[in-house]
């Protein structure tokens, strides 16, 4: 395989360093490596591969001879940079929302449309983790009995706001134990033993932007244009890994068993359900994990055809990470530069 | 009003000191007060009114002269004691899981069912705390556009697991911030920074029996036999209030609007919906409360007819004590012992 000359963009982020991880661990062909940062990083240090590189503050000529861009950065700054990238001829992999939905800009999840790439334009945009973690779950059922309709709620971890999620989590929580307040930074609320039914901002029908994301985000990746999702949002005191409870209704009528073997083979997914035995998806044993892990696999008892399922995922790697890389792998291997 | 002699069994546990601070607090016309408990615990004292209490020991003679018995004891103590009370002549009002579904046993709301305290034969019995906190929140919407399903998904705290639940969660979170692992007793995993879709013992439908709790439940407490309700129920690192997300779909149409006006005036509910200003509601704020607190009142994108709820409330309070003593209110009301 050839050699790639790649950039990470937002190296020291938690997503950026979670790629350079996740580029070694699966031995992505890295030919050169350009790790980019805002310029007030300039001169950090990120580690790949037991070296330690360089960080270079993000500018348009950072990109050229680049093959593929991993950008982990805001949208605002995926927006400014991207295009600027594929001038330079890279093939850029944004990780923002700034993407996502354009025309001409394949949203993919390798699970699900993997195909999509080859459309590519020079963007190639990574959805957001809820979604992502939702559509590898959901979609090996759908292509067995057809989905009408999914209710989920979310069990978010405070990793999806960064290393300052992590920190105020922490903070909050040894404050709490010492019955001090700490005033939150990050999240609108203290998180510490607390949930915060609010990610992201709420738009005019009530939902917040997040909400919508998984609505908007898991018709395109599914090639369901009419789709009916009802999502609701919730930030949880989990350090790593999204959790879910999903509800299907589907055309056909599907058993638990049934479901539970379709998973089993579908690509990306680890099947944890012995519930029994104590054995059922928890955010605490998905996490540093590449897999979606789906449990609690059972019938509707209120609808004639309909399955719950309880889907836990760390959302830092297949949530982000591990989803771009396996994006820059088909890109690769297929030679869809 | 005549004075009541009382008896509180389970004195000692968090639900039983909490009904007799309710007690207290809304100036139930005590008259005598027996605090019973384990025979193990005899001896201990509790706080009423600023006083001491001694705890005897549960046995069926303490039940003599007493007028209405709260039992906050685990289901096989209630079975046994429940029916020595009324042999006795006592009016009992049960916490437990025992004669909920028991026909001539009314399981009553106050919010909701009032009406059924009168038929009691005996024994009244108190729901399921995530139960009473879903239907106080939905049954103005079922009035005002009848319901035709319910799927919810709960955030339950671990007090829901009594004193024993509060005190892992803080053993566990030190350990977890020291790096240490520390066994867990109460709950069937480590529940600081995780998540555990497993409250009481499975079903073979695949539910948990707390899932078909507030499916049976419901039916029972709305006088709907055949509503379509499906539930998961999830514990998460959260002392205190449940919370749940509730998604309806409606017989007629409702608006979001429509919905907060009906809340708004409902008995027993509190609306704390206006979002945009970082206002709903959330556990660590709805705790030491009695009402249910709901927002993020939103129609579904994904039916016609359909709305998400997000609800928090004290399962302490009003998901057990402060419901309890509102059913003994109502028989010292009305007379009806």
């Amino acid at each position: 395989m050839a050699m790639v000359k790649m950039a990470v963009v937002g190296a020291t982020g938690a997503v950026g360093r979670e790629m350079l991880k996740v580029l070694e661990e699966r031995d992505f062909p890295v030919g050169e490596l350009v790790c980019l940062a805002d310029p007030k990083e300039e001169g950090n240090r990120v580690k790949f591969k037991d070296e330690d590189v360089i960080v270079r503050g993000a500018s348009p000529e950072a990109f050229s001879g680049i093959d593929i861009v991993l950008l982990a950065v805001a949208s605002e700054i995926s927006e400014a940079l991207a295009p600027e990238a594929v001038k330079r001829g890279c093939v850029v992999i944004d990780n923002s929302y700034a993407f996502r939905l354009r025309e001409g800009v394949p949203l993919v999840v390798p699970e699900v449309n993997a195909g999509d790439v080859g459309q590519h334009q020079g963007i190639i945009a990574n959805p957001n983790c809820s979604t992502i973690i939702m559509v590898v779950a959901v979609n090996p059922i759908h292509q067995a009995a057809g989905i009408k309709r999914i209710v989920v709620s979310t069990y978010q971890a405070v990793s999806g706001a960064g290393i300052l999620g992590i920190e105020e989590l922490t903070r909050q929580t040894r404050a709490a134990l010492e019955e001090r307040e700490e005033k939150p930074e990050v999240f609108q609320y203290p998180i510490a033993f607390n949930l915060i039914p609010h990610i992201d901002t709420f738009q005019e029908n009530g939902y917040t932007k997040e909400e919508m994301k998984m609505v908007w985000e898991t018709r395109k990746i599914m090639h369901l244009p009419d789709l009916r999702v009802s999502p609701t949002t919730v930030r949880v005191p989990v350090y790593r890994s999204h959790s879910e409870s999903i509800n299907i209704e589907t055309e056909r009528k599907i058993s638990a068993e049934e479901a539970r073997g379709i998973l089993a083979k579908a690509p990306g997914v680890v099947v944890q359900d012995d519930p029994g035995a104590g054995v059922y998806p928890m955010p605490l044993y998905t996490s540093f994990r590449d897999e979606v892990f789906v449990g609690r696999i059972r019938e509707d008892v209120s609808v004639e055809r309909g399955l719950n399922l309880w889907v836990a995922a760390d959302q830092i790697r297949k949530g982000a990470a591990t989803n771009a890389v396996q994006i820059a792998e088909i890109v690769v291997r297929e030679n869809l530069f």
